[in-house]
């Protein structure tokens, strides 16, 4: 019923339709929408006009079609990603008055990590990720403490690569990363300088609940930066939200 | 071809699927989604299954089911809420610094104001919002600042009521309502004593982005903290918020 000639079902179609936005792309046509999600003209204004009247899309008055906020609200309002997120705030909070620059909170999520916030200075450095966006987990400071902690199946998928390069300082041997990962889970941090971008170090702890590892919480630094008491700041804040998670599950 | 029987799209099955979650339900089994969906219950299996397959829900180890991350990561990507939230964070984390009580952002959806963000000092007072959560217009002192600079229809239709009472306080006279309206344009903020909650005071004011109203930013005083301090830091952050979306138009 639900399902179109070529076999796809609608479920797909509209996921389709959702993942033509981006960050670089918040406003499209019916038609481009319909070309990127690689669907037939008729579907994809069908889609949109559904879209439109349930509000998970908005029209504008140039009949330019953009996210609604009611898919916002949805995602949001019954998400354990918001719990996490409302506990950890305040605490990235003190993090950011101590360190002035980027601090960073980021889940695994399909083998990459995805950020749930960013808090970042108005004068700080250089810093590649966004809320909502994903770095691969070897190549980030938050992704080499999630993957050290991930189930040992995905730690051995993403080790047998690809492990593509970032940056030149990016781990790109399987038997390295290897190396660092133990060094992850038996020193509880990680200092990654320039391997996302040149000119920074990510420095990131684990964040546990109930006994696993749920998220990493990171700054970005400066490369010249020393990372001792941006990793201090972490480590209390770790604990603070940890210490949250556990007074929110009683 | 995607209706079913009743007639209703796909889409707005999923969206009823969607809807089921709240912030105090965050996990349902499949049957209470579809009981809860009003769905029969081999379209609500089929429905949440295509979902699991998309990410746009999880399933657990008990086969009980949560709103994925996935879902949340496509409302947040290419948003224009987005955008206006990340203009605002670092300005509202500045009349955190100075008020120490809660800080929020809310933008008009659906003839609600829609809470985008909430910052929380974690010995602050009573507070009713939540991130994604609504109030009504006529009550908070955020609606209030919207209210003011909504659509004439849109203000005409809320003043025809109802204008239920959220508190001993609340507004519920149209005729007093206009008037409070005509003082927040004039004015150019809200002080709310009482409306929400009998022990906190509301404080709001408008934010612009190309000369409309956007959203409001509003602290939350327990009702004995005079508001002048927090009206000075809000009138602050609001210029510093609507300069930051002027640059990022450029």
């Amino acid at each position: 019923m639900a399902n179109s000639a070529s076999g796809d079902s609608m479920t797909e179609r509209i996921v389709r339709v959702l993942e033509t936005f981006t960050s670089e792309r918040t406003v499209q046509t019916t038609a481009e929408i319909g070309r990127r999600a690689e669907l037939p003209s008729s579907s994809a204004h069908r889609i949109v006009d559904e879209l439109v009247r349930a509000g998970l899309l908005e029209r504008d008055e140039d009949h330019r079609i953009r996210l609604g906020l009611r898919l916002w609200e949805l995602a949001l309002r019954g998400s354990t990603a918001l719990r996490l997120r409302q506990a950890a705030l305040p605490h990235m909070e003190s993090v950011q008055a101590a360190v002035r620059e980027h601090t960073q909170l980021a889940v695994l999520e399909q083998d990459e990590a995805l950020f749930l916030e960013r808090l970042s200075h108005p004068q700080a450095g250089a810093n590649i990720t966004r809320v909502a966006g994903r770095l691969p987990l070897h190549a980030s400071s938050s992704g080499l403490v999630l993957l050290a902690h991930a189930p040992l199946a995905l730690r051995e998928r993403v080790l047998a690569g690809p492990l593509r390069a970032l940056a030149r300082e990016t781990i790109t041997d399987a038997a390295v990363l290897r190396r660092r990962i133990a060094d992850v889970r038996r020193e509880g941090f990680v200092v990654a300088p320039g391997s996302i971008e040149q000119v920074s170090t990510g420095v990131a702890v684990p964040i546990r609940d109930a006994g696993e590892v749920v998220a990493a919480l990171s700054v970005v630094l400066p490369r010249e930066t020393p990372p001792g008491p941006a990793l201090a700041a972490l480590k209390q804040a770790a604990s603070a939200i940890e210490a949250a998670l556990r007074a929110d599950r009683r």
